[in-house]
């Protein structure tokens, strides 16, 4: 256990905007692009399941075509990585069996042990929407690791910009994503920020503390 | 800026884990829990808009309520902390300028200049269903947050909780959100971990990397 100080956290935090103008000379050092890889990686999803895949874009030609897929934004081809977080586009027993079978591997406990895990598991996806929305789960569970990707890169003082405005199916179709059943759902350029980048040095607007937050 | 190590922020990550049994005995410190509560509010959300409400359950007979209503989980009463994150159960141009309002008020900018942004949310919000689909929205940027809540209190050493397994509408009646225009959306416990909770010694299961991340 190494845990930081609140000055930090919240320094770090207050730090962090959505930076719309890297600066293109700037590249992130592969020891700190490794570690926000496994951030990434160690994100907490409903049972564990990690319904996911994280496609890291480096190729030049790539992150043109898919900048036109992305309403022109300059972030795409400009940040030093571009991560595309996409969501597993359906979820049945064979996922929820990949994963027990990984958790066997992992703690080396016996697979019967795990029956009503996986038996409660295969309920909860099985239940008809909508009280199980395949697409609002999976985008949920996604969502969880874009926001861990967005705090870790900040605690390392990396810059980052989050991106919905995609054409998610032109993404799948330039990446390959649906053969493999998976969909694109959000996007995020890490890099850092360009010194001329104006939005850097504005206020940071957030609700006033009594409308964001009820005590109870 | 005051960026942590890769190591430092690995080691946090690597610690957290979804504590299923607290010690009821410990509080997390004040000046903690206050820094907790600020790192959520620094949450990103698309357009900035933050589509949601953050509820602070410390009541210890509400919590008992709330535990009815989520499985019976003790984490929802012997944590030190119980946040509960709704989402906006709907946006419209009144949400949007309100915060044009809060914008102007933080920036001190001239209302007219952001006629364009206004007008581009607006018209974001107001695309017909799925092209703009209110809950699977709100819902996404509600989960940014509680990966940035549950990311920081990694980096504090708090433990936490992320809960689904609640009866949203139920904490809507209970804790009267419907009326405010909000709706549960998913739950965190905070707290400390019991020293004797079996899973905390447990290796955590991630997928290889290989199967998490593709390289393009």
């Amino acid at each position: 256990m190494n845990p930081v100080s609140t000055e930090t956290l919240i320094d770090q935090l207050n730090w962090r905007y959505a930076t719309k103008k890297f600066d293109a000379t700037k590249k992130i050092p592969a020891d700190q692009w490794a570690a926000l890889e496994e951030a990434t990686v160690l994100s907490p999803s409903s049972f564990g399941l990690q319904p996911w895949k994280f496609i890291v874009v480096t190729d030049p030609a790539l992150r043109a075509t898919l900048k036109v897929k992305s309403w022109n934004q300059p972030q795409v081809t400009d940040a030093s990585h571009l991560l595309v977080f996409a969501r597993r586009a359906s979820m049945s027993r064979v996922e929820i069996d990949a994963y027990i079978d990984r958790i066997v591997e992992v703690r080396k406990v016996p697979r019967e042990t795990l029956n009503g895990y996986r038996d409660m598991m295969a309920a909860f996806i099985e239940k008809p929407a909508p009280a199980f929305d395949v697409k609002v789960w999976t985008s949920c569970q996604v969502y969880i690791a874009l926001g861990v990707f967005l705090s870790a890169a900040a605690m390392l003082g990396i810059d980052t910009c989050p991106m919905e405005g995609i054409d998610p199916a032109a993404y799948d179709e330039v990446l390959g994503l649906k053969a493999k059943g998976f969909a694109t759902t959000v996007v995020a350029a890490a890099g850092y920020r360009a010194s001329d980048d104006p939005i850097a040095a504005m206020a940071k607007v957030r609700m006033n503390m009594e409308d964001a937050i009820e005590r109870r």
